[in-house]
């Protein structure tokens, strides 16, 4: 039986197109369907970047104008990667072209920017997903399911950081290549569009709406070079937010994002503790979910590690690898993402989190600038 | 040559009545001094109790009056332990009386009270300490040497978090003996002056004064059985207590405590972030602290931990106790601290926490308490 | 009620000496009964440094000459705290006197020995218990607990290690005080006796008979400066040694022991793999017990880390200590054996490990260091 | 420029298959080189079940008589991921028709297999490596630069395991696919083969020639159901297999394996204990290398965790992958080793393990299973 042929068009070139492009390549072969994934085209301005980068990864042809990208017949699927402000112009000109999309988070700059683009491909009806990867880390999946099951009964709290260290050095410019999230004309925001957006995606998917929240910021280096202008100008992101939150359900919020915890590279947490049982994660060890069920009896009771790489069909996604104990690395959450997007495709059922999942996120992060500006609790407007 | 004695006289037997008395035996054949600790009498209201408590312990004799406690001629310590709304007026008792005082924590229900408290026992001349044990687990000393050493260079962050999880029952009751932490009569404040007190007295001692403070709390079991009056009640407590700071130094603060994450049974822990180094401690492995030190070779570089037992004299306290590799426990920071107190007698440099330090702790947690009901940022006052 | 008294002398005044004081002096405040323990004189060559010793921990009397304090008649129980090379001559004479014996480990320099000491106990009749310490660390306790419910199932594999790193120094001399561990005139063996005792103790109480061994040792540093001779003299205990061995149960047996492994203080761990459950204890983290219930349904199941801190009654000891989540420390294992031994006394029932369960600790060890000799397999004889 | 093909022929599409495919098609990539992996063509008897392979995996022919596909003149690579029981014929075979060869682990049946496929494949000169993929976790490379740079000084001790839990159900038959490996008609032996010979192969890597070995191995579970013969048959293969053995450099060997340690999965660990360094590493967590580096300043010595995640040069390997922090997975390995297969292709100098080099492995797996038969300590061949 002859593959539906699913044909990519790549914008941009990045480490997001990387991880991407490895994900469209690996997915025929772990995670089978009717589909081929087809890697088309591949964009950006810089001709001989572009062509190196579709060499390598065996994209069939490219283009430097994402426009003509978008007009291109033998295109079904196109995949923004660019810097953030380029999100809604692409989007919207890619669903008036009828094309599906798969779009880089933050889904856009603030909320206006973000119903426009909902409005755009719920009005073009065509498939549409945000690249929040991290709900299909089989650990994070897994207490997805552990929460729909009911286990964890009435949530008190839901606890999430996300912390680096990179940008400590004074002497690191703003801007430019690779460095564009340190722009905020590029990025929009610092760690709170970065970090802490995959926070919050995570947790709406698993905790529900967010009411209200009351954030802080800080730009501990007020000043940096631009790359691209050659100038020490202000350095207009934040450096570091903290945000409370009361939650619909009447759990309590407390968010953390910086780019300043020396000794942490990636460290994203998040905690949620339920009258019957607590979940943690931890993205430095992303394999692992630890638990403590309050079911087990009393001198048993204690934090519990599980492996989450059981093929034996408990443990999401993990049937597809390999054997129990052999962990899948953070890549794999992509190669998740692309199945089940193609498994939307073919069921007829959109898999999250869509344009509209990421706008209620937008939502929460426009929420909470306000609320660092105003130094107020804001409540957080609906999508 | 003799010993100077040091003649206690303990008022309460609960849980930290039996832990001082536990310091106060010890503390002679782990730190030996000049002087030597004599439990002299033990006093509560209860003629019964108090006298198998005195015969457990080895309080030469009991009262039933605290002031006649204080009156005794043969008393040189008076040692407060009774809930938090009995501390200002015994204080204030003993320190007119020219006695000694060590006082549990948090010092008082409020700013007001403490400032007269501290007005009395500096009018009175006498040595005053509030029992914020964790400053002297070996390994938080440590933290502080390390900090005083100025290995960590600028501070970026200083979190902390204290969660239990022993009230989510919702049929325990307020109020009473063991449970008077319930009871808003009796302690002032929920976890914010039980919890969020300890974390706060450990960070204005690390980090420095905290400016500004903004907070949420939140009482989830809103009513319960009051103990004392058998009625069902009003909880007047906080369940939970969130907030966010600046501190002096520029360095931002995350807080949290609560009652309510299940599987935490005291998970006191803090992280400070600075430019070169990190620390992190947590009280349910508290012979450890964990670092991560910037100036080891990069590929090198990764958190360590610190298993705080060498004997050999560069881990605090450790010299008096066994050889590497063995633990001690909880108890022993009350040891270290009489020890400490003992010393400053001797040195005539009193330790701290003094009344005026926990004073300081007071005025934060005043003004969490006043941001969380007026939902702003609030100031903290001086002391 | 007057309490019975509980006179103890105690024969040396080293890290042991000062680990049982303190034992003798909690037990009272921690485990009331009907006994009250005196501590009635201290034993040591030295008049000087016995006195210093028993000034600080409030021994009575001293004596210079271990044979008067056994023919004392207000001593009930003899502390032996020697080097091993001591405990025989002092057990058998102070059973001949009708003491109660309470003997360091390892029970004696050999097999014959032990049997010796045994003989004498029983013909005197006289309580005896051994200071496998390690038993009564409330995890290690609840471990047994556990298997003795039948929990684990059938057993496979039982895994034990003591590391220690303090002896790599070449520098360090042998014998003399503080030292005689290193010097196989007064230690009879080097980490066997010393630290593979406390894991073949813990072994055979939780896992029973060991049929049969096959050992290897290594002593790193050929030669060391003798303290007490004062010449470089070969060094005659074994720095490693590594065993294998078969159980009565059908499991088998791989231990190891060593002063030799950069990093490790004290590392004491074991590990029993059940059919229906495994078990870890490490004593660095000696609160802590891991368990891997099988039972746990498939998804959920995880190593689970127990804080053995629970004062419910879950916990063994710990409803006589403080609050869930504050640990003790490793001296508590010493005023438990304490309470137990006292407990032995009321009830009747005799608290082990008694010098007999000690001498089947021996025959394991004598048999190690046949096959090590030889280097073959050999069965282990019978006590 | 064009690339130069370097054609494989698969043999085999069991879960070795997919990891080797996998990474043939990941490596142009990740590691770009001269070369260009081409999946020419996938055998195996079962025509069906290979077409469905090739189909799923992009080979693009199947052959069903592995001398046909050695005889093709298209394939210049042949991959043996077939049972232990063939690989000795197909790659001497494969040595006389020039091809380079890679080949499972471990390499042979026996030693004396082992010697003759040498000899093929160094009369032939044909390019050999066997797939002892830990090698190349970037943990380990890691560990082994730090041990080439002299970092540890004197070794005392190494120490390995690789602990499974996943044939203690009684009812599992031996034999047939998926379940060869407890059939010693085609593995040979049991764990020792399977696990062991992955911590051998390390660790002569990291710690050069064993000399000797005495070894204890356990069938735990006598008789299986053949799924070959469809009866209930003597079980063949050692189930665990523990041994001690001493290095010519000195230092002491103490490995385990089995595969009855319920609640492990694939855990396999090594500890090296040196003067200067101690090294551990464990497959579970294989992203992490733990480190005590006795050269840190005493205060703050402890067992640092180092997260191998670097992209900044000097963590092995991941200047190819993503960013700090974002962890690859177990299948990198492989991806890995056929970089390196194809940088000795390019360099001149091949990368290990050659066929020598587990030749090496294969006479230690042989001496343990002589010692484990005749109960005494056996000296290891030379290979």
């Amino acid at each position: 039986m002859a593959k539906k042929q699913l044909r990519v068009g790549m914008i941009g070139y990045g480490f997001m197109g990387r991880a991407h492009s490895n994900a469209y390549k690996q997915v025929g072969q772990f995670f089978p369907s009717q589909h081929e994934v087809v890697l088309k085209a591949a964009c950006a301005r810089d001709a001989e970047k572009i062509k190196a980068f579709a060499n390598q990864w065996g994209y069939e042809s490219t283009e430097t104008d994402w426009r003509k990208l978008i007009e291109r017949k033998d295109i079904d699927v196109v995949d923004i990667c660019t810097p953030n402000n380029m999100h809604k112009e692409i989007a919207i000109a890619a669903a008036a072209a009828g094309k599906a999309i798969l779009c880089e988070k933050p889904l856009a700059m603030n909320v206006p920017e973000g119903r426009e683009m909902v409005a755009a491909v719920e009005k073009a009806g065509v498939p549409n997903m945000v690249w929040y990867n991290y709900r299909r880390i089989p650990a994070v999946t897994l207490a997805k399911k552990l929460i729909d099951e009911g286990r964890l009964g009435r949530i008190f709290h839901y606890r999430a950081k996300f912390l680096q260290d990179w940008t400590i050095k004074s002497d690191l410019p703003q801007g430019g290549q690779g460095l564009w999230r340190l722009d905020v004309a590029a990025a929009g925001s610092g760690v709170s569009g970065d970090l802490l957006a995959h926070c919050i995606d995570t947790s709406l998917w698993l905790n529900g709406r967010l009411d209200s929240v009351c954030a802080m910021t800080e730009t501990f280096v007020k000043e940096r070079m631009h790359n691209l202008t050659g100038k020490v100008e202000k350095v207009g992101i934040d450096d570091a937010c903290t945000f409370m939150g009361r939650y619909e359900n009447g759990s309590l919020a407390n968010f953390e994002s910086t780019r300043y915890a020396r000794g942490h590279k990636a460290l994203y947490t998040f905690e949620i503790n339920g009258e019957d049982m607590s979940l943690f994660w931890d993205l430095h060890d992303l394999h692992r979910l630890q638990i403590f069920d309050y079911k087990v009896e009393g001198k048993l009771r204690g934090w519990s590690s599980i492996h989450v790489t059981d093929n034996g069909g408990d443990h999401p996604y993990m049937q597809n690898w390999w054997v129990p104990g052999l962990a899948i690395g953070y890549d794999s959450s992509f190669t998740h993402q692309v199945a089940d997007f193609i498994q939307g495709l073919e069921s007829g059922k959109p898999q999250g989190p869509t344009f509209r999942d990421a706008l209620e996120t937008q939502c929460v992060l426009d929420a909470i600038l306000d609320s660092a500006k105003s130094q107020k609790w804001v409540d957080v407007p609906k999508g």
